[in-house]
């Protein structure tokens, strides 16, 4: 049976180290199918790899062993660590890129199972001070992927690092949060959820950027091209987007921008 | 025995979406053996998927299925289909990314067969407005790869939206066509092709640019670095290049540029 | 069993060329693993792809087989090649890829075997004259994924074409070497090597791009973030690095940039 490997890193796709981590985890798991969830994560950018991560990682199968490698403190005593979270694992620097998902298994009451991969035999023979993703964090997913318990791979820790995310306001008017995230096309996404605003309210007033936005959509498609809108994202959180445009670019927005909506 | 999937996507490589994509693929149809086309179409740039697929999707085995999700229509009335052309199934959007293989299953006289992807239990249970590629594209093709017949996705149409792509003109001194491509050596891909104009003939002036170049060659490596030659590309289309440079720089050329052959 | 097949290439990720050479060995080798190694080797780079090659390769498992499509020559009368370099397999121009392997395999004596492969049974049916890497790369390495013996490809040969690689100099007060690759971080790989400076030297001064650094450390996380350190790469190249910063931009270094180091 296949056994799911997803690597997630700040490498960049020039320079080979992907593939490298690939052909170590083949070395020890041949039958592993490993798929790539980005490698163009900023650099040591952990709060970047912490959002995809968590946006992804529940859509693949039961067993996926996720593998996250933004790691600014290789080679110093950061720990590394491996853990089951729900039905997934997770293979990755003790640096908080869990923060969300650790927040979402205790949330929802998810089986949660953390240790300290201490354990050198599931290591490579050698190991360098500066790439623990292909001397470390690769052989032990691959090691897991092999059907070697959580438990052997290392010391059980329950104090795993944790980011410190800001969470939204509830203010007088409304709430104020603010941007997390600039995708691809542009499209610029905040703390604030369905969850604090509720079915898309007509009379929403939003503000970023220096613009003020009136109303939301469904979807990008309701108005002209062009257009500068608020909607949910395909994650509940509110977006602003241009409709087949960059709104990120528009509004020259940036990931800590100030997100004020009145409700 | 592996079912074979494509993904082509204008999503980036950086936000996790494609990785997202195979995790919901995998999750119905563990067996998938999954691989990226091109996640950097343009953003909403139907022609250029519609080309780079054309070009692509024959080289893949009988059965293979590819799923092209450039989609500015998301989350509108824009219905979603699959297809069967010839060997190879197609899951997409209903906006013309498929026009070129049309033309091509209708000129050979392949096997051809739609259906408009409207039933519900082969989508997630859960579909957003914004990301079909996730919601309804990637499991209807794993359930492609599962074996489900076409006929089973949906209702059959025989209207798909089809794009209205410039062909190349006779003119009284020979051929006008356009850009169509430029590649990522800077090569100048044409629509103009060797069924018009047969071997290549020794004696054609193309202008493009306010460039004149005389003759073709047969490949880059006959004419010196750094000069600029005309020749078939790998797809039988005449195409312009610098070699070992890039043409695209050089003449400043972009989509949609005239070009003339003189023959 | 599966099969492993890596493939790197200058062609970028935008044009599906890359996809095409999947669906090419997937049509002749239904079950190989096939993984990308670097697809933004500069174009016709020979000596990075070289070098990203030599790096990587060794920590596949026996009997993969790496294709490397970097041709600036092809169409010309370059030969393609198929190599076995110890238990890896190689299939790509003879143009000097292979160079650093080559001297390995002949330092470590390795088995060695090499054939021009101008079989053009084991290639596509049609061969175009810009595309060798769909139409004889591809299949070739297919072919020998299914068992083919590396003899039935073509004709043994024993002058595969070499780099001329600069090596770092024994100096009266050290090593001069030079900058042989700049990484997505923007650290500095050198050609000196452990081997030239044993364990990390507490008083050794280097010079590069009109900067001294004094000392190297074993990894980043010695030094606060900002500062310009030395250290030992993780293939044992001495590297300049900036801690959680780009080197190369600071230093504007560029590969061939002298390398001075006083010990």
């Amino acid at each position: 049976m296949a056994s799911f490997i997803t690597l997630m890193t700040d490498f960049g796709i020039k320079d080979g180290n992907v593939g490298v981590m690939k052909g170590v985890i083949w070395s020890i798991a041949p039958q592993a199918q490993i798929t790539d969830l980005s490698h163009t994560i900023g650099p040591q950018n952990i709060r970047e790899a912490a959002l995809i991560l968590a946006r992804s990682a529940p859509y693949f199968p039961p067993g996926t062993i996720h593998v996250v490698v933004v790691d600014p403190g290789v080679g110093t005593d950061r720990r590394h660590i491996a853990a089951r979270l729900g039905s997934q694992y997770f293979v990755c620097p003790d640096n908080g890129v869990l923060t969300l998902l650790l927040e979402r298994a205790e949330a929802e009451g998810w089986p949660e199972e953390i240790v300290h991969t201490n354990k050198p035999e599931y290591w490579l023979a050698e190991v360098s001070h500066v790439f623990h993703g292909r001397d470390v964090f690769s052989p032990v997913a691959a090691h897991l992927a092999n059907g070697v318990p959580l438990r052997e791979l290392g010391t059980p820790i329950h104090d795993p690092v944790r980011l410190s995310l800001a969470q939204p306001q509830h203010t007088p008017s409304g709430w104020r949060g603010e941007v997390i995230h600039i995708d691809h096309f542009g499209n610029i996404s905040t703390n604030i959820r369905k969850e604090h605003l509720g079915e898309p309210p007509a009379d929403i007033e939003m503000r970023l950027c220096g613009v003020n936005i009136y109303g939301m959509v469904r979807t990008f498609g309701e108005r002209p091209v062009g257009e500068l809108v608020a909607l949910y994202g395909s994650t509940g959180n509110l977006i602003v987007s241009v409709v087949n445009g960059n709104a990120a670019q528009r509004l020259n927005a940036k990931v800590g921008d100030l997100v004020e909506v009145l409700v």
